[in-house]
């Protein structure tokens, strides 16, 4: 870490800032510049004692910057290959490209049947759908619970179509890890670390949302729960951030796929429909997720959005996931002639 | 809800959303304007569908606006006089001022101890502490956890001050109950709806931390989970929320204090040191908050901030604290004579 | 407009309202329901006086809703077609791309012109540079000025690039529109509408940057200013926005590049330097500005970015260039194919 | 400034940067820790060349961190007693509180002249009211210009009451300057750096607003602008940021006015109507900023807020800025205690 003195802080001052350094476990390197001097403090800053706590107790610290990354394992320093989820024998990252869908909620069998049967027949070989969901309101539907995983293996079982379900709580994951081929962990758990863990536990392919207003760097270090835990599987998931825009739901950071990729060998899949809350403008979103380098999409398709149960406004009907899957094609080749 | 149709719509087209609205249970009133045709629809907006879905059905409706408030049982609708919390023999609210305060996390008995000493001399009369600490990455400190329950008991004893301490875990929320008086839910567990629920059987009362980035009414709506499952006990907790400045860790939304008064009858207290990340700042803050009708403030307190195991930055010492409270007792005064 | 009016609010007060809204202008509907009443004000929203004001007159106001779109002229509404703009013989819009690129600041009349010349080989059609420069600090380099704009002219002489160059004040408006083809209206400049005012006045193209907060309504309406001043000749241009992120100095908003192009007849063009503020990320932003839609690039490029006098950082050099041409070149046509 | 460089770098490439810095003007000392060496670049970061630009060139850079605080005029080094601003007679800053009223916009003698005398009459001594407006949509009233000054002119004959006005254009400043005894500049122009020094140049008070999503870093420097073209009587004011709350207009940031206190010996002012554009809400607001340490309030009166041209809804009337007035003086008087 760097800590930075005030200037014009006498010497005294300063060797009391050096001596608490070295009680702290770091080597203290001081710098005496003509107006200001700054200590850099040598060691392991992820596992040591964080020196930022001296500005509260020193007060000729002006501040106290890290230098060092604060994750390990997912980054490139750990592992030089891009890492490739095994979905129960789908393959998705470092070249193959995952198209998952589905409806936003499980409903019913027959809305979850006909809908797992349309997406695959346009091309896609995971089936999303929520059996449990997070809701604003208490008052809104909160999803069919067992019944849905019920559902979603039957599903499973006529179209061989992988499941992806979200994991709402540490009571269920282990029903929910039996009936899913890949845990989703949605924005509002994101930093929910104790259902990471127990997530983690399971070995299953993790799904792992960003936060609605989560820096990148605390998305890597959410993942890096999941793996110091044990379990390297899994895909990061950008579906949007709380921005001051009021025009979509949350604002799609197509930018965080290039950067989570520079940072980080995990698999990065975006989710449009959760990304701007409008179906209107997922086709569109999935291009530019594909161009930006994308291992992957998670769209929410519905016999018929205007009557979901949940978040109808950005789910498309059968022609438009037809439709949008044919639109891709092309940027799917040219990334296909790079990986 | 208020559906606006795009300008210019054929009136088969209109027909066929009004023929909708009314399918999903609402009365339909249409507006024909010289441009364009709004349709209002009336019906209980909590608990019937959601008319938002229709956008993606319906591609010449332009939006769809709720008009009635999604909170029911926080508002003053619902009750009419501040609810007033009471924490094992302590009033929290309706006049009643809380003074919370003690270390981020409990590190050892002696740092309990003599902080909890030194917080009772001062004048608060709730301890705080950590026992499971919410951390960013894994690498950092994760709290005693039920050995820091049994310090929290252990200083409850010896100093008669009431315990609040943050619960991470479904798993863990039967000791933690038994060991505090106040559970508090953190701003990454806020809308982890499970844990609320969980937290609200126990019919202790919760601290409910608003989010990094929880819109006021979201923050409500979480509140409503624990109501409407039976715990009225809930105080809403301000503690800074995620914006584009960087010179502190949080900006601390002093305005929410008083439209959370303006919209519920809940008590809302503040936590000033999450809510800038800085010990410099913590004491303004507070006479901030009190001016702006708080019913308590959530202070941390260590003995030597500077070492402490998590967030020693943002932490006081016990002069700091001692002199925080005299400062504020001016204010306290014109709050006082106004209740 | 919609009014909504507090549950429970007697007869009387609803008829002040009503009263008032008359008064005002607009013919009021009012809408009873089982608890709320709700009044649709028609009228032309636009022009007329607005009734949000209301509600610091009439507490028995919750609020009031806006219906109609505040831009016009900038709508499709007003024009069918896509706005193609000719900047002195080079088209930009309706399928036409345009590749802006040069130094962010004009330093000197060697890193100009070899610039110029290579960012031409390499397929750029309009020269960037900026001669005067709006730097945060006093202290830092503010641009050459009138030295500069000479140094654009002699660029485009010996090249025929077509010249972009940022106008700051409204007392350079005749003496840069005099040396460039296209204005440029920075993000700290884009509700500086008296800036845009004079501008528009010039007749000459103009490039209107995004606010660093700016939603895309308010771009929408800054651009207003432009055509309903007497120049329909106006670019909008994505620059990234502030968010809580700080891996990024910007958050490139990529999906603003389909809402703009959903909601107006202009050309959007993206600038991915200033959008992320870093060299390593703007060939992969560029693709994916591609893909969404964008009319164009404009792009940084310095002939030794290290040693620049403004945001080197975020300028790619000649090499660097040449590689994003080439890789952008599959998406330009598939866009071609779609125009 | 701080190089970084990263981890497993070859010592050539780590000589390369330390010469580069050396060219560009620093003194490089560089500190080879165990798997990562920081260079210490020394020199006057303000004046110097910045090397953020390096990383463009050098990829073996990870970050390059600045230092040194970027302003210094309007730091606390510079001036070490609080500024007071002598406007034409009346004290503001160093303990002398100004309360500035009056309506958004002038709009008429009589409503400009009823309102003098009533907020007068309450306790104002600065009259505010815009003759400019800058308004989002151009077809919103933009102010009576020149007609607004005369009138504001004439308030002020008859009253004594002190002119506050927001100048927009750089055309205006000479005969704005010539009416109002302090220039206001609004949020949308506080990083229109042509302006601001045009202003600076007439000698005046300035009132600077913070941006919508400025910095308080990029606010002091914006004043620094003005100190440095030679005018020191700048008066800082918060007037709400863009976050991702949508319940109030803007989020009133009263945390600034400690943290610019803290950075700036320059005046603090709070403008409480624009910070949250709820009447209902600026009382309270006002109680806060006085709390915090505010010098001076700015606030929006109007003889009948709900038919005001412009900005209603954040407009109190009359009786309300009575009210408002009395219940600020128990905090006023503690904070003279204070002083």
């Amino acid at each position: 870490m760097i800590i930075v003195i005030k200037p014009n802080t006498p010497r005294d001052q300063i060797d009391a800032v050096i001596k608490e350094v070295e009680k702290l476990g770091y080597d203290p390197r001081p710098i005496f510049g003509t107006n200001q001097t700054i200590i850099a403090a040598i060691g392991d800053e992820r596992t040591h004692h964080t020196l930022i706590s001296l500005t509260a107790g020193f007060p000729q610290i002006e501040q106290v910057m890290p230098v060092q990354k604060r994750y390990k394992l997912v980054s490139h320093e750990s592992r030089t290959q891009p890492t490739v989820i095994d979905v129960d024998g789908i393959k998705v990252g470092g070249g193959s490209f995952a198209m998952m869908a589905g409806p936003c909620s499980v409903e019913s069998e027959e809305q979850l049947l006909t809908t797992a049967r349309s997406v695959k027949a346009a091309g896609a070989t995971i089936l999303r759908g929520g059996a449990y969901k997070p809701r604003t309101s208490p008052y809104e539907f909160q999803g069919l619970g067992k019944e849905g995983l019920r559902l979603l293996q039957l599903a499973k079982k006529e179209t061989g179509l992988k499941i992806i379900t979200e994991v709402l709580s540490e009571f269920d994951v282990e029903h929910v890890a039996a009936a899913a081929d890949i845990l989703q962990i949605g924005a509002r758990n994101t930093q929910n670390f104790r259902l990471l863990i127990e997530c983690a536990k399971t070995g299953k392919p993790i799904l792992l949302k960003r936060g609605l207003s989560e820096r990148v760097e605390e998305w890597l270090l959410a993942a890096e729960y999941i793996l110091s835990h044990g379990n390297p599987n899994v895909m990061l998931c950008e579906r949007g951030i709380r921005t001051f825009e009021t025009y979509t739901r949350n604002t799609l950071d197509l930018s965080a796929v290039a950067i989570a990729k520079k940072e980080s060998h995990l698999p990065v899949i975006v989710d449009p429909s959760q990304g701007c809350g409008r179906a209107d403008l997922v086709q569109v979103l999935c291009r530019g997720a594909v161009a930006m380098g994308a291992d992957g999409l998670l769209i929410e398709v519905h016999p018929n959005p205007a009557e979901a149960l949940s978040d109808g406004q950005q789910q498309v009907d059968f022609n438009g996931f037809n439709e949008l899957v044919k639109s891709l094609q092309p940027y799917l080749e040219i990334a296909a002639r790079k990986a």
